[in-house]
């Protein structure tokens, strides 16, 4: 898809826009829209607003913002525009009284009840464009939509040989100090950050995502524990808002009912495992050290599940590469036919 | 450094031709030079040629190809130009005669005999410029200068949990095509692939460096096995030109005396564990596959050396990633510190 180059610098200031209120806008997906008049000027950008605010879609704090100059003007989204009533009314009236004429969307709405955007603003004169892209942003709300439960994210830090603690448990650090801060940055974009009843014994964890001098970001996800061993009086999380499960399924059930849609799993070894048999897992995020430890807790403990011979292997596909300081980051996604079998 | 651009194109091919050598230079380095005249034109190239052959260096093949073009030109060399007569003559001297009247190169000769080389040309009126740069393909021949043994690379294929096979030893294939043959590629410029008898027991391997069709490349590398036990008649490494050893210090000081520089470690783990434990690896080559096993061969195996608790990590340097079709290759070096303890 050739795109003018006003068009593409619409679609990057969308698309951050989306990626801006990531962990804020569950059920709905983290949206971003930008609307460019037929000079080349950006004259407004808008998000999707938090539930627990006005609720806000994307296109209509992107016209609140352009006022008049939306007239005549394209708007390019992240999704295509719903038309659909909920708490809020149709984008694709708001786009079309609003007097836009070009509407361009980086990815198809498969909700039944949302879809039809494109084709309402067709048959009122408004050209529509899809740009067919990923939108990192509404993966895990995508996923949410297909199958109904969050999405699942793992994430691993380990040795280039597979280790994620010492023998003797000790794990800190085994990445350095750029990956954790993406890590904590990480945490603050999703809606629930899940451990096994291991960890919290083990590491104590506080499972809050900070900047690194210790203050917290505004956005704070959900923690979530699964086990069925108490939580230790006085631990970290030994709290009223902790959320308890003895399955993932009931995890995961719960976690969909309250509205919850990108979950990430911090380990330990045995509950990440129990994910990946499972056919939980959609996204691994491996934060790799260049370094070797020989020996000691792996990052994923298969238990019985594990497998003898090599094509009962679980495959997944790279999509970003990121250098984090003296470590990197390796996000891969499940394969689709894997994630289809369930296995 | 800034260079002009028609130094940084000179210094470019000059890299090229070292790296086309590599494998077939031992004990010289693979060095490549370039040279490139007052209009900006490349006139000649020239890589260090194989001691089997006329064992001429990178700059007298250069001059050569240059003819009566280098006559006020100026020479890009990967490696200061030696000021030493061996079994050629100095090229400083060649340089001179030629009336080359600027050299620029990116590495010192840390080498006393042959040093010298930027001080006799100044002294005879040529500028000398030292760029100060990283050549790859001279890192293996600077170790060997520095530590007086053959640099040791690491390789290992494994997947994101770092396992190297199945429990019932299948490894076949964890990584993908792409990756397989970068490493057969890797293979032909080497001195020497080291295994351990274990490996040869279990996978039969040939250790030869092939095409994708089979066929072999021009140059092969030395096959090396480490170990006591006889290697089983009849196996594919059942040659008389099999070099076996039972030490590691064996192997190293017996294939330096050969004139061997840059030595490939293809496993298995216990070996792997056994160069680590005794701090002789300077790079680690790993191939990984985004995928988990959960159980299975490590990728490394350090035995009774294996550490308890964290701080026994040993840490590498990652120097570049590189995408490899579905697989990825991240290649580290050892930090100097620990190079230096040994450790
Ligand atoms: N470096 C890192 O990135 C990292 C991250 C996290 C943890 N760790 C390390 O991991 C170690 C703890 O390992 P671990 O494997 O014991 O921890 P874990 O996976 O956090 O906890 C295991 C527990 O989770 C529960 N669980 C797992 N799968 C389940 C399932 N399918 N249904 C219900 N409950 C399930 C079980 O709890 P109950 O037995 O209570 O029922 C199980 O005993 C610690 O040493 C910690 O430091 C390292
Ligand atoms: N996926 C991969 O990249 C890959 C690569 C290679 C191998 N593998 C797998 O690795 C497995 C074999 O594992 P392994 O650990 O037994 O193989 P190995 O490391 O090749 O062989 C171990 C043997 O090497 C010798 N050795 C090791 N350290 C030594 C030292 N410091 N001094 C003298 N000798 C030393 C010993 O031989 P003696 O006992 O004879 O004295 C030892 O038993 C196979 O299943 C193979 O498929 C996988």
């Amino acid at each position: 898809m050739l795109m003018s180059p006003e068009i593409r610098r619409a679609l990057e200031l969308a698309l951050e826009a989306g990626e801006s209120v990531r962990g804020t806008t569950s059920p709905n997906p983290p949206v971003g829209c930008a609307i460019v008049d037929s000079d080349g000027d950006i004259v407004g950008v808008g998000a999707t607003q938090s539930p627990s605010g006005s609720g806000e879609h994307a296109e209509v704090m992107a016209l609140r913002a352009a006022g008049d100059r939306a007239r005549g003007a394209s708007a390019v989204v992240t999704l295509e525009p719903c038309n659909h009533t909920g708490r809020t009314g149709p984008c694709t009236h708001a786009l079309v009284d609003a007097g836009i004429t070009a509407v361009y969307y980086a990815t198809r709405d498969p909700n039944p009840l949302a879809a039809g955007g494109a084709e309402y603003l067709r048959e009122h004169g408004v050209s529509a464009t899809y740009l067919g892209l990923d939108v990192p942003a509404l993966q895990f709300w995508l996923t949410g939509v297909r199958l109904g439960r969050p999405h699942v994210t793992v994430k691993m830090a380990s040795t280039l040989d597979g280790f994620s603690a010492a023998e003797d448990g000790t794990s800190q650090w085994i990445t350095g100090e750029k990956a954790r801060q993406h890590a904590h940055r990480d945490r603050a974009c999703r809606d629930a950050i899940v451990v096994g009843t291991g960890t919290v014994m083990a590491d104590n964890p506080k499972l809050t995502a900070r900047n690194p001098d210790g203050s917290l970001y505004p956005h704070q996800p959900q923690p979530v524990v699964i086990g069925r061993r108490p939580i230790p009086q006085g631990s970290h999380l030994d709290r009223d808002d902790v959320l308890r499960f003895e399955s993932i399924d009931a995890a995961l059930a719960d976690l969909w009912e309250r509205g919850l849609r990108d979950v990430l799993v911090e380990g330990g070894p045995r509950l990440v495992g129990s994910f990946l048999s499972a056919g939980l897992v959609d996204t691994i995020h491996s934060y790799l050290s260049p370094s070797i430890l020989g020996g000691g807790l792996p990052a994923v403990n298969l238990g019985l599940e594990r497998p003898t011979t090599l094509t009962d292997i679980r495959r997944f596909q790279i999509q970003h590469i990121l250098r984090l300081g003296e470590d990197i980051l390796i996000q891969s996604t499940v394969r689709a036919t894997q994630k289809e079998s369930g296995t």
